[in-house]
């Protein structure tokens, strides 16, 4: 996709590591993908990874002072408007491309809300992200946009989740189940059993309750829950799978490369990311872990994204394939 | 321990498949373990699966002629006196017994709540569960005992988790962290930043928020969540652990008995089941789909909690090492 490829700007201070593992990621998206990217961040600091990397001039530099600490919370965060996240978001929004930040989660929706908007309807926000299962990818929604939810948002979440499902994973009619802690409508928490009610009328196939063990067994195509206990389960999984696997190597019974293959399909270096849902611009979140291999793919997933184009119908309305539901206003 | 265990009263109509598992399940822990168990249900099925297995006589039945229905929901379930939850609490509560049953969490813990009383002070209960770490055991709590409690209740649930991994697992001095969704204490949905506010004074080591990777990783010795949260991430380690070890045999990298053994640790099998903190009488709910075997080490656990004896102290002062959390009142 070299040369047609939608540029996407990055919070080059995000992320555990900053620049150290952002400046490596953005020249990888750029040389193995054809992803042009802008980072964002201290000129000085950039510039000099640049030329460790041998990459002078083959990535754009725009300036932001200021770094938004991982610790922040959402509201201070959105108080530094010379942070490479705000100054990063408006240039994106000013360019029409896509941003990438592996910065807090709550900074990020927090700002992202402010510099795109939402698109009309949407009450809030939510991150998607597809986990790999047997036969496929289950889509998680919200994966930490959104802690308290209403569960019309909840009912938002499903839409947007669905539209994901076509749009970015091409399954033409999702199924979507509710995550709770038993199949029956009545059971779950108060959220939960409110949110149970609405979702049978939803324009897209309601499943019903899902529970924990469902999320990866492909038991549907979306796993629509809370921003709290979506971003539980999804580092629950990461958490799990390091577990388990470290269990399986300790015990000696397989290689401990081939099972690495295993365990790469459930990091940011596989999934590149969260993409932030129901926003008039395209956002992904990176891990705060992530290194420089999980920094390019969330800039490819991006991109990819952003091409896709068009607005999430959150009345459930049908959209074509190729409109993502991230994608940029036209 | 055969000759000096304590009595189970065991739900024998419980769990998705009822006799047909219950009974041999009670005739392993008799025979295997020297654990008596009382089978309470409908008499003719059970004197029927009793001899199937060449077991009549081994172990006591009591007739109880109605079911409670898996879906059936708390309130309803404890409407229904004559039922084998109801008179197998009833009769376990008479006999200073421990009550076992694998059937719906919401109408095991409304009927034992009802039968057994709170232990004084205690606002709910809560289900403990101690799942495998690289380094040891890590509790769970609450695993689905109240799906929507206050700040408080989480305090106190610390405290119960924590006497739980004192008295159970023989951990010393604890370390207690809050499941949340970022490590630092203003991060999370709003009953997790009200109870991160919270846990700092109590007579515990409070270790500061946790995350979901963090659960397996044996990062704290207690996980506190609500349990709505904590039974949704009970069921998606299982999820997770059949579906990467499935993904690991699929790849043909380790012999698929191998890896059983290590998909075994996490299931029913090896912790059978969950234990319900904070009433005066000892509960412990198993898996719904629990077979046999699951049935056997569930019964086995409540009889060594019983065996501990001694209340938990819900003010947080120390118990000796003898002193089960739920044992029942001296």
């Amino acid at each position: 996709m070299a040369g047609t490829a939608r540029p996407v700007v990055l919070d080059a201070m995000s992320g555990d590591h900053g620049p150290a593992e952002t400046v490596p990621g953005a020249l990888a998206a750029r040389r193995e993908h054809g992803v042009p990217v802008v980072l964002v961040g201290r000129a000085d600091d950039l510039h000099r990874e640049l030329r460790r990397h041998g990459g002078t001039g083959e990535v754009e530099v725009e300036h932001a002072g200021e770094v938004v600490p991982m610790a922040e919370r959402g509201a201070r965060a959105a108080a530094r408007p010379e942070s490479s996240l705000a100054v990063g978001c408006a240039l994106a929004r000013r360019r029409g491309a896509a941003f990438v930040s592996a910065g807090s989660t709550g900074a990020v929706v927090t700002c992202a809300v402010r510099a795109f908007g939402r698109r009309e309807g949407v009450l809030r926000p939510a991150l998607a992200v597809a986990l790999p299962t047997p036969s496929g990818s289950t889509v998680l929604v919200d994966a930490g946009g959104t802690a308290d939810p209403t569960p019309k948002m909840l009912r938002q979440f499903a839409l947007l989740g669905a539209a994901y499902a076509r749009n970015v994973l091409g399954v033409p009619d999702p199924s979507v189940g509710l995550l709770s802690i038993g199949a029956e409508p009545g059971k779950g928490n108060r959220l939960a059993r409110e949110a149970a009610a609405l979702l049978p009328g939803l324009p897209a196939r309601f499943h019903g309750n899902v529970e924990g063990h469902d999320v990866l067994a492909g038991t549907v195509d979306v796993v629509v829950t809370d921003g709290f206990t979506g971003n539980v389960v999804l580092k629950n999984i990461e958490g799990c799978v390091r577990t388990v696997l470290g269990m399986v190597a300790e015990a000696g019974i397989a290689p401990p490369d081939r099972l690495a293959e295993v365990a790469r399909l459930y990091t940011a270096d596989t999934h590149g990311g969260a993409a932030l849902l129901g926003l008039a611009g395209t956002v992904v979140v990176g891990h705060g872990s992530s290194r420089s291999t999980a920094i390019a793919r969330a800039c490819v997933v991006a991109s990819e994204l952003a091409a896709g184009g068009g607005p999430v119908p959150v009345d459930g309305r049908s959209s074509p394939r190729t409109a993502a539901p991230v994608g940029p206003v036209a």
